[in-house]
């Protein structure tokens, strides 16, 4: 990198040719041990590819209990398919460095310049793959601001398969936007709860006011998807294979940076379902796991839905609706429902199993919750001196990169900071309107408000 | 470029270091005769600088009487604002040859990766880069779909300058976000027409309904500047400084075309102002002027708004209200409103000069009218093969490449097809869904209805 740069880009030809499956180095680290399974909800006992088969890929099932393989070749025709929008760019952000005055050397992997505007056509396109390769028809899934929808909605055009997305009814109405750019894309988009599924229509009858969750619209689109012949159920995060797909954003990142002679101090990353700080501390934490000189690694939460900071490790449901997998992650119990007036995404009840493991063993070193309101002031002091508008999911991460940024410039130490920019936020401006006219307010959940939540994790004898 | 690369990136420091002028270069081509020069509304005469710098910024003003240099330099500060979002990327439109099975090959030049959303960031921070170097304290403009307002918000907060936008009142109402979108970067937004200005006023006066209309909106603006102290007027297309400016487009596309040893055989552009293809067309055109090997040029603009196809090369306002210099252009009378109905941008009366007089003298070879819905057509199709949703403006010339490219297939020939791609189409999302749900409708003139625009052509003795 000159000292003019700017911008990283590795050549295409350089682009993984296989995503990194953490959860081998996690068990070798671990001794052998495997961590905790995902059980059967009916059973109790770990599920199996074939458990799963109905609702998954075949393929995605088996990706999603891969604890062996180290590397997942990438196929070709995926490959061809990342070389239309990758690599992404890794961003030295010397405006904000300027502003900020600070010896550290600030970096940000930019995921946003793509249709669907974010790092979730990764998986997406991943997923759609799979599914076409097994010889499926369709797919649901389900999507809340709506960057997941719309990376599946490119995926499955792209793929010629039918996808059918539950959204919940809240962003559906306030994001029309949303709706008809997935619709742009051949998909059919349902506003959940709806009352064309037995659980949206239970939670009608009991909330006909209702403006949707995430964990109903989940339960919707499994639901659909078990009763649809040539149908199978796709989800954005959490999941182990979502992680596996994400790590393309780490392994360029981490040639990138060989390239310009850099390695980082600091990795910082939002998590809400966790498949993006994931994806980008891959590499970095396969060097933690063997012992290697590594970064330290913080994940950045919202403080309306503080999962890692204020819940509970253990076995929970993914789904409000309670038809899924159990899954041993850090929790706020899949009844808990984030404040109407959080606009930042991130509002999901759990965390992924890989990273919740990975904090409880300490090797994620630091969760930390942050404002609303502070995410936005930060979301525009990067806008103005970056140029680039950032979704506030991403602005989470931005926010700590800039106090981490601050400190260094009071201690004077020239740390190298990476966080990742995992999106554009276009379709965000109604938070932003709020933050510019003094409506926007913070939303930090009450003990009590916690405790609603913490009552609905299942109480499993002998497992948690 | 390798057989399976998709995008040509150039490096940052092989970014142009200078604009291509390419008024020189027609004065030359014409024998040393100057062509139409700019007039001043009240003397008929040639206008000055002096006579501009009530109005322009006086580098600004210079450049667009700038007849002598062929190439300008640009300002160490500016391409260090250029670093930030250029290069942008040359695509080869591998998956929508594919699909079109076509021999050609066909190349477009992306410029929706910034956060204005287009091209027209490239016009709008230089224009910034100038004001802020005269040490003035704000600027105004106007804007219509949004893409230049957005443009010029971000480079006002980049140089620290207020702004303040008229808005087309149809586009403020209709599009809310764009508003927030510039009011985030700190710029203060007023729907035209408005009575906050005495053109305004008449017009609210004589139609108190009135939707507004670019031509209201610049005059709004220009009258604002003038009554303001320490503000100057922006605009983002048809002067000749943005063309020279755009040529940025051109300049980096014809490097990266070199490093893959391709040159296009045919240049396409959409073209409402013109400056996009002015800026995309720029070194080409100086092949074509030096009477080297050149492709052949199609602006390609709506048939809503036919100014090129269906329109006279005459003097004329370059606004509604009639107060600003007289150019002469291709136009269809300053008082032309086009159809409510016309969704994708492209609707000035105008035409740039340049691009008119490059028209006129059979240096840009054709201008080719398009309909709205096929115009969508191909959007849909560009977006689910390339994975990029189009803004309606650039999809005019992914129309034209499509067409092209089909001429290719039925005759066999191996055309190298390269077209602007402005922008994205985040922002036009309303248009998409009038789209997918029928309710959108072609809106071509009627005889009368250019009559009427016709009428509003001054009548100059003698110099017409």
């Amino acid at each position: 990198m000159k000292e003019t740069d700017y911008k990283t880009y590795i050549d295409e030809d350089e682009l993984p040719q296989a995503y990194y499956n953490v959860r081998a180095d996690m068990i070798t680290a671990a001794g052998g041990h495997d961590h905790a399974p995902i059980l059967h909800p009916g059973t109790l006992q770990a599920v199996s590819v074939a458990d799963m088969e109905p609702i998954f890929c075949t393929e995605l099932a088996k990706q999603e209990l891969n604890t062996k393989d180290r590397f997942i070749d990438i196929p070709g025709e995926l490959i061809d398919f990342y070389r239309m929008y990758r690599p992404s760019p890794l961003v030295r952000a010397r405006f904000l460095e300027r502003l900020l005055k600070t010896p550290a050397r600030i970096y940000y992997k930019y995921e946003g310049n793509n249709t669907s505007g974010s790092h979730k056509l990764n998986s997406a396109i991943a997923q759609g793959y799979y599914a076409k390769e097994q010889g499926l028809r369709g797919l649901t899934t389900e999507t809340g601001a709506g960057q997941w929808g719309t990376a599946m909605a490119m995926a499955a055009a792209y793929f010629e398969l039918e996808l059918e997305v539950f959204m919940v009814k809240v962003s559906y109405e306030q994001k029309p936007h949303r709706k008809t750019i997935m619709q742009t894309f051949g998909a059919s988009v349902v506003p959940s709860p709806s009352n064309t599924t037995e659980v949206g229509r239970k939670m009608l009858d009991e909330f006909p006011d209702s403006s949707g969750s995430l964990g109903t619209a989940i339960s919707e689109a499994v639901e659909r998807a078990l009763s649809t012949e040539g149908y199978r159920y796709v989800l954005g995060s959490v999941l182990n294979q979502v992680l596996l797909h994400q790590s393309i954003i780490g392994l360029e990142t981490k040639i990138a940076m060989e390239k310009i002679d850099e390695y980082p101090d600091i990795v910082i990353g939002c998590a809400g379902g966790g498949s993006n700080l994931g994806g980008l501390m891959a590499p970095f934490i396969e060097d933690r796991l063997a012992g290697r000189q590594s970064p330290y690694f913080i994940a950045v939460e919202s403080a309306s839905c503080p999962s890692l900071t204020r819940g509970r490790f253990a076995y929970d449901f993914c789904d409000t609706g309670q038809v899924t997998p159990l899954a041993k992650m850090y929790t706020l119990g899949s009844g808990f429902i984030p404040s109407a007036n959080h606009a930042g995404g991130l509002r999901y009840h759990g965390m992924s199993p890989i990273l919740s493991q990975l904090y409880h063993d300490g090797f994620l070193d630091e969760a930390r919750a942050v404002d609303q309101i502070s995410v936005f002031d930060a979301a525009l002091q990067f806008a103005r001196t970056e140029g680039t508008l950032p979704a506030p999911e991403s602005s989470h991460a931005i926010r700590v990169a800039i106090d981490e940024a601050i400190k260094c410039r009071e201690s004077g130490e020239e740390k190298v900071i990476l966080f990742g920019c995992t999106g554009n936020g276009y379709f965000d401006l109604t938070a932003f309107e709020q933050y510019l006219n003094g409506t926007m307010t913070d939303s930090i959940p009450t003990d009590e408000d916690l405790a609603r939540g913490f009552a609905s994790i299942p109480s499993l004898e002998g497992i948690q």
